[in-house]
């Protein structure tokens, strides 16, 4: 270990690499500090332990299947222009800085500080010092990369339009701010750290400055869910632990099922296979009003323990649900329109999603609450099957949705992996 | 280590603990973890580390010189009641809440899922699991607390109003929103982990309903201060070290001379002594314009080196700033509108200030670009010799102010630490 090794590399990456995985490896760059496991406070235990990095090529996208990081920086852009090189540029422009940035360097292949004095640097500096902090970045295309909302096809790109990829349908309840929905592009960006995933966004926004500009964007500082079996699963805001029945990434079958789309799923988009669908849903709870019910109230609401996350039937977190056990009032004691009846895959033809969502806390509304809730993530085969029932049912049953209202909503195409040799991400559907 | 520690007291608190601190100590509460020294991939190294938890009692509030925490949750809150004992009422509440969460226990005594099912819990339980995370919780009071804008004198406070607690003067520049600026009250929540933090404000939030309401709050996502000898200097959004010259809690003598209220300061507010004063102020920082500045602009802007740190008059990032030391064009090598200089306490007859701020990414403006910046935080012995001076003097004429607007303007009185058998925060002020 040396004096440049981050306070990250030493305590976090360095003691849980040391413990977990063998000795460091020196890393690509100097930034990067230790390859190995990443741990700590806000680090995760277990063999789900969050990585200090992850490959940036590969048969998928990472940030997927990829153990669910603890910090979270999303992005949805507006393309600016109608020129199809210069989209193709900017993607290009982007998978280099991707791949840079996730391996611990900079956005460009100078740096923040190594160029000409006389020229704005190529990174903006914040993550100097930075490891990796196991970022992922994810890309993903929205409906109106295909066809805007004028009906123009921009960029030739309507004819391979997945089906599947077209705006979510109005769901009861729903009160979708404009401003906070859709985007042709978008980007996910998680890390163990806060300041890696802005770092991030922030400069591949400045490097699409002119092609693109940021819709919207949005911070979760906590996740709610985890990915892979190792991870102690994560408690939203209503105080419960959250995505307990989650795909994870040991399931390989069920990921093939529920999250990749197959290679002949959609013969006008070839070019998804290996890719996902990837939801996006601004979750406002109300937790003031939350906040007032009684234990058994929020219990019921959600059909599982508050301090285990056992289901109302007994067991324990990962006990199978028993629907039909009858309760003290000769209703099932999992209430008909208790949360996890009605989303459960059982009740859906086995429909199951692989979710990334986070807590958010954005300031304050007019009446004196906080503005917080869950950022859902979800990343499905196809949403028209595996999301769009689902949430139909729990906004029309869900006694949940009481405590909840919608306000952002977007769906977008994360095409496969880059693979070695290629430019950019999507390139097979640019071809 | 039992099966209930947590992933944080584990691979975090835990090993550093061990290295550091020596054995860990068995907690008051069970999800408290290791009592010890936190640290990690989001923790800092050295002799400043954050502890894992800090007393909530003694001479002065915690989250002053204590070692910087990396994430923020601040709220400022109206009091929505001209009742005196309400008032009192909700700061014994609040004090007994902090002390408890502070300590890695629930906000309730009974805690969020131990009590009767058909009573609403006293712990919203997001933090269930988590240990205290370096949690402090410090409370001030506002100029409106002794007199409205209307110029009631709601809670008989007004003679005990402290002469330097007014509402800032304004300074050119200045873009303030009336609901990002001033309260009644605030508290300032800074962990390790931001789900701790943002579970001790909305607890507190909820412990007030009735008496209070939030009147904004603003996430921090990344320390920008040190505080203690041993941390790293962090970077700022323009990605520069931030902090350098900071008041540390070493040097006691300044912190004497400059953070904490002497006992003669004021003799209307004899009920400060101990305390000291919070500015508050939300910049709004123009990153899409920086970043198209030159290294060489940035930096002259500054007045330091990017990379390191140092002056332009050279050494390294502690060395003092030579401003005479001449340049290429006959100006200084430091200008004369450089941030460093214009600032510098040789200029204002030693000002000096105790900075505790933190890095925003608060969503996206009209104008396509991230809403990012400082949320700068200041602890000062007295407003009116420590900051306004200053901040005229930067409004007037730093070049830095080109790429800055404050949006949001706050001070506080934070009143000295609650004593051992005293029932709450401010208690002198009351009796």
């Amino acid at each position: 270990m040396t004096a440049r090794l981050s306070r990250r590399g030493l305590l976090g990456g360095g003691v849980a690499a040391a413990g977990l995985a063998g000795a460091g490896v020196a890393g690509a760059y100097a930034a990067g500090g230790l390859s190995g496991v990443t741990g700590g406070p806000d680090g995760p235990t277990g063999s789900g332990a969050v990585a200090e990095r992850y490959p940036f090529r590969g048969a998928h996208q990472s940030g997927i299947v990829t153990p669910a990081q603890d910090r979270l920086h999303f992005a949805a852009f507006d393309v600016t222009t109608d020129d199809r090189d210069a989209l193709v540029a900017l993607l290009t422009t982007w998978t280099a800085a991707a791949e840079r940035m996730t391996a611990g360097g900079p956005a460009g292949p100078v740096g923040p500080v190594e160029g000409a004095a006389d020229l704005p640097p190529d990174d903006t500096g914040e993550a100097i010092g930075l490891p990796a902090g196991g970022l992922t970045l994810t890309f993903g295309f929205g409906p109106s990369l295909f066809r805007d909302a004028d009906g123009r096809d921009r960029f030739g790109l309507a004819e391979r339009r997945p089906a599947s990829l077209r705006d979510l349908p109005p769901f009861p309840g729903d009160e979708l701010v404009a401003a906070r929905s859709g985007g042709d592009l978008c980007v996910q960006a998680c890390a163990q750290d806060p300041q890696v995933a802005v770092h991030a966004i922030r400069n591949l926004a400045r490097a699409g400055f002119g092609t693109v500009a940021v819709r919207w964007s949005q911070l979760g500082f906590g996740r709610t869910s985890s990915t892979t079996a190792g991870q102690d699963t994560p408690r939203n805001l209503f105080g419960f632990k959250d995505g307990t029945a989650n795909v994870l990434a040991e399931e390989t079958r069920a990921v093939d099922d529920h999250v990749w789309v197959g290679a002949d799923d959609d013969p006008a988009a070839g070019w998804l296979a290996g890719g996902s669908y990837l939801v996006a849903r601004r979750i406002a709870m109300n937790i003031e009003t939350w906040d007032r019910q009684t234990l058994a109230e929020q219990e019921a609401v959600v059909g599982r323990s508050k301090g285990t996350g056992a289901p109302l039937s007994g067991g324990d977190e990962h006990t199978p649900i028993d629907f039909a056990m009858p309760g003290s009032d000769d209703q099932p004691i999992v209430a008909r329109d208790a949360h996890v009846r009605v989303v459960h895959p059982d009740h859906h033809g086995g429909a199951r999603m692989l979710r990334r969502g986070y807590n958010f806390v954005d300031g304050t509304t007019d009446l004196g609450a906080l503005d917080a809730g869950l950022f859902f993530l979800a990343f499905v085969r196809d949403p028209l099957t595996d999301f769009v029932p689902v949430q139909r049912a729990m906004s029309r049953s869900d006694a949940m949705m009481e405590y909840l209202q919608v306000t952002g909503s977007a769906l977008f195409a994360v095409p496969p992996g880059v693979a070695e040799g290629e430019q950019h991400v999507g390139q097979a559907l640019f071809a």
